[in-house]
């Protein structure tokens, strides 16, 4: 079986064993089988509780044994001591794929644990039944839809994968929220390299997020992400890069968490994308899925505010981004607006301007005049939070997926602002000109290396 | 006249005479009197305009000289070329305080513009009248209130200040509204050092932000913020630090910029708190208003996910922060809800307590125990959006102010996020653990350094 194809197991399965799913259902209870309904699975599931006749008004099984066909996928949420055995009537069933939501294994410190997850190992590897866990939440996929987890989930369908060894990241990151998400866990089988392999594939996934805290063996992985990294953009998220983090890790999944310079050579050498910060993440996850490459360095900058313009301008040389200069058309075009005392230039200051013509006049004039402009390969758009709406007039006035257009939006990101920004499907704003900037050139810098600009 | 008395002037007059302002009304006229009295202005304007009997209904005057009673300030809204003369009225006139809103002066790079400029000092100079820009929007008070802008501002009562030499920025940042501005513009007169005098004393702010591009003389200032910046927080965000940033300043408000470093010594030697970046602004504005001084370093860490705990570990020790040690009262408080294979530590995992005995009852519990604990110092509470409600209450029920608690709330910081962030009035809450203790330190060392702690 390969990874594509194993991983399918888990993502997108046609019938699932739910094992030690509860009798009751509602708040508190954390009932996968409750959790997987609601989220709308159209495929058959098969609770395994011994203490039941049915759940939800759905057919249960004493074992893993008793159920009357071979399952996809069997999810397993019980004590662990119980675990070993239920691997091994997997095995028996003929079932390929196994979830480990359990804790209590490598992660937990004591003998009998790391004792249990040797045993899980072993039973599993003889009986050929491929392991996501132990200690994992498991899947997320809103696009099939199925899901594993006990906690409730948002369910939208965002092109976006997290891979992690956390299933508390499942509840995403203040700007990202993912469409498909595989919580590795303790990873005693399935592991990066695999899941890579699959969401690389995945016609629904556009940018794909990894995020480690280590790895028993890095070559497998070394070599998938050597082939795979110019398919899309995968961005890596490592954590326990301290010593204090590093030996948190030891308690958390169990895993080896390499040297951090390792990361940063990976990267290098296989095209990953790797990133410091949850900002990080979250800003580029944005601007792989809403800006167009750009052709080149030259950046054209459009402002109400010439204090806020300098910001770019201090940090614009660090992602070299060059300033452009504006084409004699641009600038006759433009200067029937401008005092005659002055000249329009880049940064485009549009304060006076505005007060004169209106801003949303000179907003799309100007935008337009720029992305009109060959000498100019970028926007940055500086604006108000009120503004977005004309500016994104503007850009769809103009065939918006020619130039990236890139904004920073000034003033409170409050909740009339989000409604704002979600109504008009314009959402590569950023909080500072920095964070616009630094997420452009991580764009622009992966289309260049793969030869896609 | 001190700099406290100038700056009233300013920012709380009694009486403003309004030169220039337009006979017409509504949106696109940028009329700054209609923008006054929107506002609710409960002093006496006075309109100069010599083609109107009356503008809004009231009374208006050909000339400043025509008023019957001294203002206690006067804004110029008017071609560049009719500045100087309006100036030399107001000298007559007696007023002592004017805002030049115009541009077009050193910041436009023509002769004309430069010359303009030095007359207007030389008149006022002369005249005993003293000015805030030209090219300055002036004033936002919220709380008088006062403002002299033509452009909409929000009206909140924030106790921020920020004075800034662009007046783009009184939109503030997108986690941060002032309730009084003062943009400096040009700065042919009042400068950095009365405006930080004036705020320095002023009850009604707990946090003043300068935005700094250059100054034309650095001692007053030195000294100043060397006996002011002990009395509250002073955050300064110096822009033009490049050369590209610093090469646009001159065509902004035509200031020297000075070397970067000089900024970084100010700031070392008189407590001045530097800020690199718009986002530092809004972290540790939020951190000054909504966090005591800790009275140590060592923090406890509440999470739902270990990975997410993780990620904070990798970072505390950059900010002098280490983890404490859970004393045996508490981990015996709380060894009833943990796996008896498990103990309770920290970071404090709550995964799964948290299904077993109900997230709710495990943040409260594990957040008084740490609370209670005198051998934590910081609470950095990792929550889900929401469990933000939760949070609140447990730190309401054990007496807020004592310890303070910092949160990083993971999930999406979407339209009800931030309404229910509104609601609970619990806002020392930020977007990532690197950000949470960055600000969280700012505040330690502030208080630290300031002998408050």
């Amino acid at each position: 079986m390969d990874s594509v194809q194993l991983i399918k197991h888990f993502m997108e399965p046609r019938s699932v064993a739910l094992v030690g799913v509860p009798r009751r259902t509602g708040r508190g209870t954390f009932n996968i089988l409750e959790n997987l309904m609601g989220a709308g699975y159209k495929g058959k599931p098969f609770p395994v509780n011994p203490n039941a006749g049915e759940i939800m008004g759905i057919k249960a099984y004493p074992t893993v044994l008793d159920i009357p066909e071979v399952p996809d996928l069997a999810v397993m949420m019980l004590p662990r001591q119980a675990v070993p055995e239920t691997v091994k009537h997997c095995a028996q069933r003929g079932i390929r794929a196994a979830i480990v939501v359990s804790d209590g294994f490598d992660e937990a410190g004591d003998d009998e644990g790391r004792r249990l997850q040797r045993d899980v190992e072993r039973i599993a590897g003889e009986g050929g039944v491929h392991l996501v866990g132990p200690n994992s939440l498991g899947v997320v996929n809103n696009y099939a839809p199925f899901t594993s987890t006990f906690l409730p989930v948002a369910s939208e369908r965002v092109p976006v994968a997290l891979v992690s060894q956390s299933g508390g990241l499942f509840a995403g990151f203040h700007e990202f929220i993912m469409g498909k998400g595989l919580d590795l866990g303790n990873m005693c089988d399935v592991g990066f390299s695999d899941a890579l392999e699959y969401f690389a594939h995945d016609p629904d996934i556009k940018v794909v997020v990894l995020h480690i805290e280590g790895m028993k063996q890095g070559r497998p992985f070394f070599q998938a992400a050597r082939r795979l990294a110019g398919l899309k953009p995968v961005l890596v998220l490592k954590t326990g890069r301290s010593e204090a983090g590093s030996r948190a890790i030891a308690s958390h999944t169990g895993s080896l968490t390499g040297e951090d310079q390792v990361y940063s050579a990976l990267a290098r050498q296989t095209g990953l994308i790797r990133v410091d910060s949850v900002d990080d993440v979250c800003d580029f996850t944005k601007a792989f899925l809403h800006l167009p490459p750009p052709k080149g360095n030259r950046l054209g900058i459009l402002t109400p505010s010439g204090g806020a313009a300098i910001m770019a301008l201090d940090v614009l040389g660090h992602y070299d981004f060059q300033m452009a200069r504006l084409s004699a058309d641009t600038v006759g075009r433009l200067q029937e607006f401008w005092s005659p005392w002055s000249t329009p230039g880049n940064p485009l200051d549009m304060m006076s301007p505005g007060v004169m013509h209106g801003y949303k006049k000179m907003y799309s004039t100007s935008l337009q005049a720029m992305l009109d402009d060959p000498g100019v390969d970028i926007v940055l758009c500086i604006a108000g939070t009120p503004t977005l709406k004309t500016v994104k007039g503007a850009i769809e006035a103009t065939g918006r997926w020619e130039k990236p257009v890139v904004s920073w939006a000034m003033g409170r990101w409050d909740e009339a602002f989000l409604a704002q920004l979600n109504a008009v499907d314009y959402r590569a704003v950023f909080h500072t000109p920095e964070r616009a900037l630094r997420a452009m050139a991580v764009v622009r810098d992966f289309y260049r290396r793969n030869g896609l600009d």
